[in-house]
């Protein structure tokens, strides 16, 4: 019998994966230059890590969850997303003790139990950013304009930010009210989630895919905003316009967890139908006390990776920064053959990519194997060769042949 | 109250998830040297998977997986190692239908539930090759150098290899029988484990750590070799000792999983006490057409990526190449902190790595954090600076001051 990979994962093969190791790897270098260090948690925590972390009644926690006794019969769960996981680190390490800004990146599987279709996956890859222990507004700016610049250079095009403020407590609560108000009246028109979230989290009202039509008269909550959280808004606004980043402000975005304050945020994008969310991200200034850490705030993002993937299809954009194969060795006979092994290897060593055959195949169907897998030269290297201490070099896109110094020939490649 | 990870689990921190980051860099570039491309398989799978790929009799098997239900009543499994998945794969995807040899190399977390000790975790990370469609002795010799030559790339001394030939079936059998002649006499005085393996995988007991000194004198397998397999491990010596790769032979070397043929091999290095296997490999030419594939021969090793971190710590290699911080933008006043907050966004777009301040501290306090974060330059911006359009740029390590136009200091950081 036949194995199959579980319902909504994927590999990722050959003529994928550079895709994602090129998108990583800009990821990485963009964090270099504005400065956050990698962080990596564990693949599953604590299962009351993400019932408090995440939110109770949240979707995630309700219902897509992978949770399992381990042998010491501790509940524990396989990271839906890794806002939580960060900041169980960054309180269990004491990061808070450093004196500057904590900037951290992580990129890695997360896992949710989801109806799969396009573009959304049960182990799905996020990257991610969270900064602690700063409440400027340039930093919601620069993490803002991180995650916008990361879309940018993987070579996206149509991306823009949507962003709103959804204040801190006081205005919060200010604003409960007055959705309440509006929601009131028309409560027996809504959905049943509806109704049921007007009781527990009434800012999740907004986010319904089924009554949206009702809600656009509902009261903005910038206009709940007390004057601390409107100078904040102002001045993230301000920054970003500075920076050139492409934003508008959407005062519906409310974002389903519940630990966000001031900032929230969204990337969109162009080319994936109804589904045009890349990432998103925003405050969380209580959640590191929340957690059981001292009261340091926090904001981060994060960006689906596979999301990134399905786009850059969409939109036809190449974005793969592979090093071609510098040469592939062609031995004729066994002596030639042992050789190429020997050969192959001091060429590895000093750095050039290279390739032999394995299956003792003819001289044609090798060459054609150097030219599949675009290889830039072949080195053909026959019993006459060899006991002149030589090898054929021929160019694959011209045809050029010549001969080369086998003790050279590492030299003559580097040189190009 | 405070959230830990999970017991046997680690957290990765800045300061020395920059190893792993150049380990991994390392690993990436020797496989595109040689010729191996990446793939990604998921992090679960199912439970039979593993149960038939690493063999039932198996400690994996039978003590250390990380076995769950998922919300469809589906067994899953966390994979404890990467093998099985790659042949489910390899097969799945019908890799086996292109004409060259597939190369494939992987790296990240395995599971396995063991007793939490030094270099050893219950949450682990491998980086591992897998070659299918070949005997040729040249790829056990390749990938047997591959392996040793990362372990030097990382800067690791005193390694070696040990290598075995545990033939084919018929030789296997025919050893199985005189290995069984050797023990029987002394069963009784044999541990209990090595007992019940004697009945159902002779070779095993080879393994047992409690019973070693009485092996000395057990029969060795590269007595039992037939023609071809003697061939075979005649010729991936020869290969060996011409690439200069540093290996004995150990006839001991059986390891632990049922699938292996032919060639098995470990790499050793110095440093960690008692566990010095940092990790193994070796032919498994049965595997594929096991997991309901076609008769395609394999080959492959794994190496653990905590262990090559805890030896080059005891080794005191250091291993990290991250790139420096190149400048600490310092603003003086309001106006100037805005402008900062621009700049820097646009000297990270220039691929210039710079950092600021978020906490609106007092410029001693920013000079400190510039020297705390080794950057090259410090950046000073006050009102003055500003309205000349100019910025004051001082080397750390010199002391020396000097303006540069706003403009132009991105040119001005990347001539260094």
């Amino acid at each position: 019998m036949a194995y199959q990979k579980p319902t909504g994962t994927q590999d990722l093969l050959p003529g994928t994966v550079e895709t994602w190791q090129t998108i990583e790897r800009k990821a990485r270098d963009l964090c270099q230059r504005f400065n956050y260090k990698e962080i990596r948690t564990p693949v599953f925590e604590q299962t009351d890590l993400f019932v408090r972390g995440v939110g109770e009644t949240t979707d995630i926690v309700e219902k897509e969850m992978y949770t399992f006794k381990d042998k010491g019969d501790r509940s524990m769960t396989l990271r839906p997303e890794n806002t939580a996981g960060v900041v169980r680190s960054y309180v269990e390490n004491k990061l808070y003790g450093e004196p500057d800004v904590t900037k951290l990146y992580y990129m890695g599987p997360m896992f949710r139990y989801e109806r799969p279709q396009a573009g959304r996956y049960r182990q799905f890859h996020q990257f991610g950013v969270e900064a602690f222990g700063s409440v400027a507004p340039s930093l919601d700016a620069e993490i803002i304009a991180l995650g916008y610049q990361f879309m940018k250079d993987v070579g996206l095009s149509g991306v823009r930010v949507e962003i709103n403020s959804i204040g801190n407590a006081p205005s919060r609560a200010a604003y409960r009210q007055h959705l309440l108000d509006f929601l009131t009246p028309m409560k027996e028109t809504l959905c049943k989630d509806c109704q049921s979230r007007m009781d527990r989290n009434p800012l999740r009202v907004l986010d319904c895919k089924v009554d949206q039509e009702k809600f656009k008269e509902a009261p903005s909550i910038l206009d709940s905003l007390d004057e601390e959280c409107a100078t904040h808004f102002a001045k993230v606004k301000e920054y970003l316009t500075a920076m050139g980043v492409d934003y508008e402000v959407n005062h519906r975005l409310v974002r389903g967890l519940d630990y966000y304050t001031h900032t929230a945020f969204e990337y969109k994008a162009q080319g994936i139908g109804a589904i045009d969310t890349v990432g998103g991200g925003g405050r969380y200034n209580g959640l590191v006390a929340d957690i059981g850490g001292p009261d340091q705030p926090g904001i981060g993002f994060g960006i689906g990776m596979e999301r990134i993937a399905l786009l850059l299809e969409k939109q036809g954009v190449v974005c793969n920064d592979a090093p071609p194969l510098d040469i592939y060795l062609v031995g004729l006979g066994e002596q030639a053959e042992d050789e190429v092994t020997k050969l192959l290897y001091d060429l590895r060593k000093a750095g050039i990519a290279a390739e032999k055959d394995y299956q003792s195949r003819k001289m044609k169907a090798q060459m054609k194997s150097a030219d599949r897998m675009q290889a830039r030269y072949a080195g053909i290297l026959g019993d006459d060769e060899l006991s002149r201490g030589e090898i054929a070099v021929k160019e694959l896109a011209t045809g050029e042949q010549r001969f080369v110094k086998l003790s050279e020939l590492a030299d003559v490649l580097k040189q190009g």
